[in-house]
């Protein structure tokens, strides 16, 4: 079967991934190592997801504000003292000037700043020396900001979206009097991230604690969510950690109690970033290019008028315009529906090709004789092919502008309950040994040889008891695990008693359920 | 008289400025030279123009998109030798790795990047690059582009929102056939400009081009909006440079004409920033701190219940919830009203000054007496006080609710009209001698004993006619506007003809004229 791009899923993953990314116009790499261009329609799914999440987030409480991209050496010095496991892959300024000198621009050696600057990989430190200076009395409490903003961190491997030198994300950082608001703080806003994958991305994720081994560092507990790609690995596509009184402490961010004494703030941070936008890449993809959820779709209906530079072209644009312009007043999902007229040039099935790539939710066709007869023929990007036939349907105007919102929530809640049943029907509980496991994930020996393709094959997730291993144990664990190039995603939040079972690692008395599987 | 902030604008403008920016919980001063810590409510104020003007952006046809924050040297050294006036004053990161060397966190050697990479002052070198590769055929025309950002310029002498080392900012560019198309592009962005901050900041501008050496390096016209501050000095409030073919020249952006041709596309570039904010507050605050638009207040209407720790407490916090839910449900400037009840904790008279100092619209303090007789008792901050007093309001609930949106309307064009007043009596156009400009600015010899109190005097922008000089007289005359601490601000768009008037300053016959004055 012809299908519009070079790679398909099966064949290759990553392949299809790169050509998704590459006809659906949704970014590109810049020139500078690891760091992408966002192209306007992968912007554009990005600025719906902020929109929707900052909406969240101000319901929930919380102010924007802005810290600065630059900080001290002298801060990240204090940070790696404190914080165990402390990465230090961060681009850092050294100059502020240039010069020409022999014909070539340098950096000005008469320029060298006394103490480098690093470009935030993320802004605890900056963002814990201010609340030490706004938080005195507990009437300051809570307190709850957020901010948008480009984080670099240095990566040696980069792919489009999932792991990029720069990104753009927002993190959250908040203060509180007690554990306990603390605590229902990372539950909130890691419930925020679920409910928006859920219901905005239409991506199914299980949220769940992290292991002790995976959490940030300096983290008391880390929350995330996971959403399993249509090849079977997972992406960790939100955290939520609750930094107890760690950061407080190495921070001084003190309030004075009621009582008058002073007490160390419990503080959160939590974020997403444009890691998700490929996530929906991996969640929705099908082999003719990206298919968008309505609720994040930059545009949610194209028209694409046929035109044959013959008089009737006017009419049919009219008809086309009249036809938006009659869509863009309804309302779904609370917000305007947002449709488009393509008045671009070019030939309408290239065009018409370009949406389907880009995974406009519906792309009508209108020709001379839709507007002869008053119809609307209309594809619908979640359900494209009937067979090997694209397949297009054709409504009464009148008929398609009456069932347009409910067309739209349809293909939402089919895309979520497509992926959901695939993830649900992949998430393996029956494995009980390590050799079960083990067989599970590696259908042959593992050779260099054989290229990541073997190990890419779907397997998805495995649910297993677990006894959460410590010290040696966990060590061994962590062997274990290495060698079958898995790793532990999380402990649902969701999950039954695992009470007379056995850790499938260390065969202790099992506390819970974990997931494990291949991630990105 | 006691007003609510230490500083006054009369006494001292640049101490009072920050007063306003300190008290009215705008920025801070982040420990890293330069950088800025926005807060909530000036971040709030800066999402609120986000909108405004990504609204407009994407009304005249624009798309977003992201740009990396990182451009290679090679970039700019080609930048460099195309464009005259080049600026050298940029971060340089050099290093992508942190190590401990002899209980030092450092730079590490052995992570040196072969090229180093700058931070993005502007981002016409890597856009220009995409662009050459986006733009094929004049199908692919025009290319509408903008991209909201961080930047970094590194400025010696700083201050926040007006300039800061870093600022965020928006950047539009845009690829075009025809130099008419790329000059209308131009002329319609800059309208966006100045409509924009008429209407939504209320701020008056003057439109109009900038000349030749105030133009922005390699754009062959740069045309500017200009507001007057509170001292009389102008404020570079938005710029939109016609580059020509100059950049498509240096960075080959070519298209094939519809005969088929080779031709190199005209482009454009247009930029407002958060120094915005700066001019917000210079031209609308008063001694008791800010006074913000409706428009672009995060919050229109502030709730401040009068709490006395008794049992009409709840009674209060019920009527004000009520209150705020009906006020939240009424519609100005095409959008929802923001009103908020404030539940902090602490003295109602210091919350109440609080919101004054901030600026918000409308102020409205709710005692019991006020729920007992079904009133609301408001302050309109536009007119604070009558004589030393403040002066409270007192309306029925529902003639208040009924009247909100046209009080809200009011106090928007109320600030208008005060700040428009202020620009145009102060503009003046009855100077035509270089020795009565040079007596309407110095009011003194000007001997370096004298601070900048005396060069800060409130003195306006003078029109003076305008010959457009060039080569030594040019110079000439950039040494005359020098020794008097004068910029042209620009030729405004709107303005008489200058036939029969001679310049001021060559004495050559005047083409036009041009406003000149004091700069930020």
């Amino acid at each position: 079967m012809q299908h519009a791009l070079s790679h398909t899923r099966a064949d290759n993953f990553a392949a299809w991934y790169q050509d998704v990314v590459a006809e659906a116009d949704m970014a590109e790499e810049s020139g500078v190592r690891g760091c992408m261009i966002i192209r306007p329609w992968g912007y554009g799914v990005w600025q719906r997801m902020q929109e929707l999440l900052d909406r969240r987030f101000r319901d929930t409480g919380h102010e924007n504000c802005y810290f600065p991209l630059f900080i001290p050496l002298s801060f990240i010095a204090k940070e790696a003292e404190h914080v165990e496991g402390f990465a230090k892959e961060m681009a850092v300024v050294t100059h502020h000037r240039l010069k020409m000198i022999d014909g070539q621009l340098k950096p000005d050696p008469d320029a060298k700043l006394e103490e480098p600057l690093v470009v935030r990989p993320t802004s605890e430190t900056v963002i814990g020396n201010a609340f030490s200076r706004w938080v005195r009395s507990h009437r300051d409490l809570p307190l709850l900001l957020n901010q948008w903003a480009n984080v670099v961190r240095w990566e040696m491997r980069t792919r489009l979206f999932l792991r990029t030198t720069e990104f753009l994300w927002q993190e959250g950082h908040t203060a509180h009097a007690t554990a306990e608001d603390a605590r229902e703080e990372t539950a909130r806003m890691l419930e925020v991230y679920r409910s928006f994958a859920e219901d905005c991305l239409a991506m199914p994720v299980v949220a769940g604690e992290k292991p002790p081994h995976e959490r940030f560092p300096g983290a008391d507990n880390t929350y995330s969510i996971e959403a399993m790609m249509q090849d079977g690995k997972a992406l960790q596509a939100g955290t939520a950690h609750y930094l107890g009184t760690n950061f407080a402490q190495a921070q001084n961010i003190r309030y004075q109690t009621e009582q008058g004494d002073l007490a160390y703030c419990h503080t959160t941070s939590w974020g997403v970033s444009t890691r998700l936008v490929g996530g929906v890449i991996m969640t929705h993809g099908d082999d003719d290019g990206l298919r968008l959820p309505p609720v994040i779709a930059p545009r949610q209906v194209v028209l694409v008028p046929m035109l044959r530079d013959k008089p009737e072209d006017a009419e049919v644009l009219a008809y086309c315009d009249q036809l938006a312009a009659e869509l863009n007043r309804l309302s779904v999902f609370g917000e305007p529906v947002r449709a488009l007229v393509d008045r671009k040039g070019g030939r309408s099935t290239d065009k018409r090709w370009g949406w389907i790539k880009r995974g406009v939710p519906v792309i009508c066709d209108i020709g001379a004789r839709d507007v002869a007869n008053g119809n609307v023929s209309y594809i619908r990007r979640d359900r494209l092919r009937t067979g090997e036939k694209v397949g297009s349907q054709m409504l009464a105007k009148a008929a398609f502008i009456a069932q347009a919102a409910v067309l739209l929530q349809d293909i939402q809640s089919s895309l979520h309950t497509q992926a959901r049943e695939r993830m649900l029907s992949n998430i393996r509980s029956d494995i009980t040994t390590l050799e079960g496991l083990s067989e599970h994930f590696s259908s042959g020996p593992d050779n260099g040889a054989k290229a990541d393709d073997e190990n890419d094959a779907f397997r998805g997730w495995v649910l297993v008891p677990w006894a959460r291993p410590q010290g040696a144990d966990m060590e061994k664990v962590e062997q274990q695990l290495k060698a079958l190039k898995l790793t532990v995603r999380n402990a649902p939040l969701a999950q039954e008693s695992a009470a007379g079972r056995t850790c499938l690692f260390t065969g202790q008395r099992a506390i819970e359920y974990v997931l494990v599987g291949r991630t990105y």
